[in-house]
């Protein structure tokens, strides 16, 4: 999609993992819960998920699948939360969080709830290996 | 689906409006904002969206895209929120939610963040009567 760009405070909060399916595959440097969001791939100013085209939703509806078994397989937390808000960054975007009864804001949502530590790089490589031996040829290089 | 029984804090907090799809359409009994949810009508265990089947995950899927539709042309909101939360209640239910920019939590989540007045009768009478003219055949009684 050669009008694709990402919005600059999702490229400044996250980290570029790859594709899946026809969305962006993010992290979000906060170490303290896995916190992954899709971005479609798609014209910039859709902000709603009825804007896409069913095909594109079945998009977001696999990457969320393959995504949530990802998560519960590496980090085994308590619940997933997945939600599509946007009242701070329009461009449309799909958080696929892991939570734990013991973590930080539990139970409260993690939107404006949570601190940020960062990841450590060690860590970040860890979860890209993760990825690339779980998710093999669904994972491509953006 | 004869063991489909709905948690009882949902029951507490919304008013039944019919269901969509297989999924039970609730309206939350506060007028702020308007609120609604599916619950899809499937055993009583599932928690995660990924535990239904992709028969299942489809026609939430076409239910968020129906109720997103209704709510942008009755409600004219800024924004929707749409999120599988189910930290505290863990019945797998999906929240549909328009929001204003002059809300009483923007750009806040309104999970844990919004007072609560409920809706008169009139008013949800009216809402009724736009999901029956709307949604037509779509919405079923329950």
């Amino acid at each position: 999609m050669p009008d694709f760009l990402l919005h600059p405070t999702l490229a400044e909060d996250c980290i570029v993992l790859g594709n899946l399916e026809n969305n962006l595959l993010l992290l979000i440097n906060n170490s303290l819960v896995p916190w992954f969001i899709l971005v479609p791939k798609t014209r910039h100013s859709v902000t709603e998920l009825y804007d896409l085209s069913m095909p594109d939703q079945q998009q977001v509806l696999n990457g969320i699948n393959t995504l949530s078994k990802f998560i519960k397989a590496r980090f085994n937390p308590d619940k997933l939360n997945i939600g599509a808000i946007g009242n701070v960054v329009p461009q449309l975007h799909i958080h696929v969080i892991g939570r734990y009864q013991h973590d930080a804001c539990w139970p409260k949502p993690v939107w404006g709830n949570l601190a940020r530590t960062a990841y450590s790089n060690e860590r970040i490589t860890e979860i890209r290996t993760w990825l690339t031996v779980d998710l093999g040829e669904k994972l491509l290089s953006h």
